[in-house]
C-alpha cells in the first residue's frame, strides 16, 4: 500500500491537504472552519508548547488564565482594536436552549434567554486583559508585569485551512505592562528573539526578523515585529508576532501607576503570541512526496525500530535483541517505539512512519541477526546504512542531531537562494511570477505604493528585517528616495 | 500587616472567598461567573495538569483538541444528555459585530450575520467527540480508543463561586471506545482510581471512591463512578467522576466497528473529567485561619528563605551564606525562592508566605550568621526549629516529605472522624445538623427515598462506596431492606 500523496510539484496545495489528513495530524470538524487535531499532529503541538513555555518561563513570564468570552463594550474601548479584530467573530447572544415546542426530539434558543449584553468568543485577548490589569497595577512595584496565557481563540474566517488559518485555533499570548517605554520595547525585541530561536533551533526553520509596515500592523499596536518563514513553494508565512502597543491600551483602559517619584502615568505595554499556524510552517518547511519529516527535537517518536521476520518465533528473537537497545534508549530520553505489530507487513510499516516523519528507522532481520547489525535510515535524506549493533546507540545520537542540523542548513539554503534583490519593478513583477520567494527592493515607504504593489501583484511587505542595511535607493515603483530594502513575498 | 482573613469557626464560606482572591488565586472577571486564574493560582493547577497528564499517558492515553463548538443539531442525538447538558449554555447565534449605525463607537450584531445552525460552546464533549469517532473506527483494531483533552468548557451555573462552579472551567475530559462491555467497565474504574491515586498522593486528600445512584448519575451514562472528598466545614466535594456510558454514544452517533469475527457491533464507551474545581477542594481540604496550606507536591514554591538583616551590607554577607543553598537545593529539583526584596519587612514576607502556603520557610539573621544556623519553619504544624547550616538540606528534604505525609494523614484522620453510621432516620437528622461529615446509612434504592431525604434536609447520596460490605440492614426512612451502607453529606 502506498501513500498516495499528491507531488509537491503537481499541486503543492493539494499536497499539504492531504498530507496533514493522511498523517492524522488534523481534520475537519461537523463544525465550519473548526479543526480536529488528532493526537499525532497535537504530539507534536505539545512538543512545540513544552519548548515555547521553557523559554517564557526562562525570560520572567509566568502563566494565567482569562475568560473566554469578552463583553462587547470592552471592545469598543479600543477603537483600532475592535475595527481591527471585533468585527468577524463569534457572538454569544443567548444562555439556554430548550425543548422546540413545535418540533419533538429538537432544541430552540430559548428566546426568554437573551443576553443584556452579548459575549464576544476571544479572538485575542487584549481587552479583557487589560481590563483585569487595571485592578493589578497601582505602582511601579506591581511592573514589570509578565504574563502569558495558553488558550484558544475564534476569528470567523470564510476560507479556512487546516493549521493555516482556522476559525478556532490553540495559541498563547504574552500580555505585559511596564513602567517605561524602553522597557516595553526591549520587551516586544525579546519575545520576537525568542520566537526566532524557537522556530531555528526546535522547528529547524530559518526565519528573519523585522517590524511590519503601518498597513500590515496588529489594530492596536504602535510597532509590530515578526519572524518570517518561506515555504517550500516560494510563499512566505508570518510565523509569530511581537506588538509594542505603546499606551494605546493603558490609555483605553485607564491603567495608570504611582511612579517613584509618585506622580501618576500611563503603563507601557506589549503582546505577542504564535499558534497552531506553527504547525502548517513546520509542515511546509519540511516535508516531502514521500510525508513529513520532523526534526528530531519536536517528533514525538524519534526512533521507530521495525522487525522483519517470519513467524512469531523469529519476532521473539528480534524481540530479545531490540528489548536493551529501547531501554538504553528511553534512559538516555529518546523517544523510541518497537513496532512489533503482526497485523501489518514490514513495507506498511516503513511507509507509515516515512509518512509519519519518524527521523531514525531501524529494521532488523534475519541477516541482521546473523551479522550483529541494524539498518538504520534517516528520514530526512532518505539514506540507509548498515550498523553493527554495538555502534547503534551512538549511530542514533549521531543522526538525532545531524539531522536537525542538515534540515535546518537544506531550509536555510533554499530560503537564501530564494531571496532576490531588484531594481525594477519590471523586474520585481517578473521575479514574482517565475520564481516566488522573498524580493528584497527599494520602497517610498507610502501606504499607496505598498497597496499598489498588492493590487498589482498579490505581493506584500512581509517586512522590513532588523539587520537591514541603511543604503539609499530609489522606490522601484515611484523612483523617490528610499534608505533601506525591505522584502516582499505573496504570503499564506 | 495582617492576613485579616475571616475565621473558618466565624463564617466558612466567607473564609474560602476572602483566601482565593487574599492569597492571588483567582478573582472575579468582567464576565458574569467567569473567573481570572491569577499567575499562583494557575501555577497549583500547572503542577496538578503535569502530574495528571503523566499519570494518563502511563495509561496509554493520547492527547487530542476537537473544537470548542457544538452544532446544536449534535445535542438532539443522544437525549438524556442533551436533557443534561444542553440546556443551560452559552449559545453562539451570529459571527459578526458591526459599528452601530445609531451610537457613533458602539458595536451591535450584526442582523444579517445569523449562523443557520446556532452553536453551543460545549459544556462538555461527548457530542462532538463522538461524532468525530464516527469516522475513526471501522475496525477491532482501531481499539481501545484511548483520548484525553485539556479544554475549556462553559455550563451557564446561575450561582457561582471561584473554582467551585464557575460559567466557565478548566478541566481535561478523556472519551475512550472499546470492543466489550467488560474493557469499558475496567477503564472506567481504573480511571476513578487514577483521581483517587491523584488526589491522595499529590493533593494530600483522601477521597471514598463509589458509583453515583441513578439521579446523581452523568446524563447519559449507564453508572458514573466518583472520588468524594470532605472538606473541612463537614461538606462533601465530588472531586472527579468516570462514566461507563454503555453504547448509548455509539448508537446516538452510530459508531460501529467489525469484530474479528466480520460482525458490526457497537462499540463501548467511556468518559472521564476532573476540573479547576479540584482547587477549591485542595484549598478547603488544608488551608487554615493563617492561609493557604500547600502540600509540597503541588507547590509552586517549596521554599522561601527570608533574610533578616540591618542595612544592604548585611545583605550582602547573608546572600553570600544563601546563594549556594540555593543552588544545591535547584539542583534537587526543589522549587525555591529567595525573596531579598528590599521594599518588604520580613514580618510582612513571614505573613505573604504564610497566607500562600509556602510548606517550608527558613529565616536567616545576624545570631544565625554567628552561630551557623538557619531558622526553619513548616506551613503545615507552624513549628519552628533552629537548624545547622550543614543539616538544612535533609532537613528540608525531609520536610517536604513529611508534610505531604502529615497532611495527608490530618486531613484523613478528620475525615475518618466525620464519618457516622445511623439506623434511624431521627439520629440521621441529627448528626447532619449538629455535626456533618459523611452519613453512612442504610437506603431502600429508591429515587423516592433519596428525593424525600434530599427535600428533608438537603443531604445527597455522595455514593455507594466500591468498599461497601455486603451487610443487610433496613432503608433508616421506609424500613425496607438494604444490602448495604451509603454515604450521605450536604455537598458543594
Amino acid at each position: 500500500m502506498g501513500k498516495n500523496l499528491t507531488k509537491r510539484s503537481e499541486d503543492y496545495s493539494k499536497w499539504y491537504n492531504e498530507l496533514v489528513v493522511k498523517a492524522n495530524l488534523a481534520e475537519n470538524s461537523a463544525v465550519r472552519g473548526c479543526m480536529v487535531i488528532k493526537p499525532y499532529g497535537f504530539a507534536i503541538w505539545e512538543k512545540m508548547q513544552a519548548a515555547l513555555d521553557k523559554m517564557f518561563k526562562e525570560t520572567g513570564h509566568e502563566n494565567a488564565y482569562f475568560p473566554l468570552f469578552v463583553p462587547k463594550s470592552l471592545f469598543e474601548a479600543e477603537e483600532k482594536n475592535a475595527e481591527g479584530f471585533a468585527k468577524e467573530c463569534a457572538v454569544v447572544t443567548h444562555y439556554r436552549l430548550q425543548n422546540d415546542p413545535d418540533k419533538p426530539g429538537k432544541l430552540r434558543v430559548d428566546p426568554n434567554a437573551k443576553l443584556e449584553e452579548e459575549l464576544v468568543v476571544r479572538p485575542t485577548s487584549e481587552a479583557i486583559i487589560w481590563n483585569t490589569y487595571k485592578g493589578w497595577i497601582q505602582s511601579y512595584r506591581d511592573l514589570p508585569l509578565l504574563i502569558n496565557q495558553w488558550a484558544n481563540v475564534v476569528r470567523w474566517e470564510m476560507r479556512t485551512r487546516l493549521f493555516l488559518r482556522t476559525a478556532e485555533f490553540l495559541w498563547q499570548e504574552g500580555h505585559t505592562a511596564h513602567a517605561t517605554e524602553a522597557e516595553a520595547i526591549e520587551e516586544t525585541e525579546r519575545m520576537n528573539g525568542v520566537y526566532a530561536e524557537f522556530a531555528e533551533e526546535h522547528m529547524a526553520m530559518p526565519v528573519i526578523q523585522g517590524v511590519k509596515t503601518e498597513s500590515e500592523r496588529f489594530a492596536g499596536a504602535v510597532e509590530t515585529y515578526c519572524i518570517e518563514a518561506l515555504m517550500q513553494d516560494g510563499k512566505a508565512l508570518q510565523a509569530g508576532t511581537s506588538h509594542f502597543l505603546g499606551q494605546n491600551f493603558a490609555k483605553a483602559f485607564d491603567v495608570k501607576f504611582a511612579t517613584k517619584e509618585g506622580k501618576q502615568e500611563h503603563v507601557w505595554a506589549t503582546s505577542w503570541g504564535v499558534s497552531t499556524r506553527l504547525m502548517g510552517a513546520l509542515i511546509m518547511t519540511h516535508s516531502d512526496d514521500n510525508g513529513l519529516v520532523l526534526p528530531p527535537k519536536l517528533a514525538p517518536i524519534q526512533v521507530v525500530i521495525v522487525p522483519i521476520y517470519k513467524g512469531l518465533e523469529q519476532l521473539d528473537v528480534i524481540s530479545e535483541k531490540v528489548e536493551p537497545l529501547v531501554k538504553e534508549l528511553r534512559a538516555k530520553g529518546i523517544s523510541v517505539k518497537f513496532d512489533n505489530r503482526d497485523t501489518h507487513k514490514p513495507g506498511f510499516k516503513f511507509n507509515e512512519y516515512e509518512l509519519k516523519g519518524v527521523p531514525v528507522r531501524l529494521a532488523i532481520g534475519q541477516r541482521d541477526l546473523e551479522n550483529g547489525t541494524y539498518e538504520v535510515a534517516r528520514r530526512d535524506t532518505l539514506e540507509k546504512e548498515t550498523v553493527p549493533m554495538d555502534d547503534v546507540v551512538a549511530k542514533i545520537e549521531f543522526l538525532l542531531e545531524d539531522i536537525q542540523t542538515n534540515m535546518y542548513q537544506k531550509a536555510h539554503s533554499f530560503r537564501e537562494e530564494n531571496i532576490t534583490e531588484v531594481e525594477t519593478y519590471e523586474e520585481f513583477k517578473k521575479v514574482l511570477e517565475e520564481k516566488g520567494g522573498f524580493i528584497s527592493a527599494h520602497w517610498d515607504g507610502t501606504n499607496e505604493t505598498e497597496e499598489k504593489i498588492k493590487n498589482d501583484t498579490k505581493a506584500t511587505i512581509r517586512c522590513i528585517p532588523l539587520d537591514a542595511e541603511n543604503k539609499e535607493g530609489k522606490c522601484m515603483v515611484t523612483g523617490k528616495l528610499s534608505s533601506k530594502r525591505v522584502l516582499f513575498a505573496k504570503a499564506y
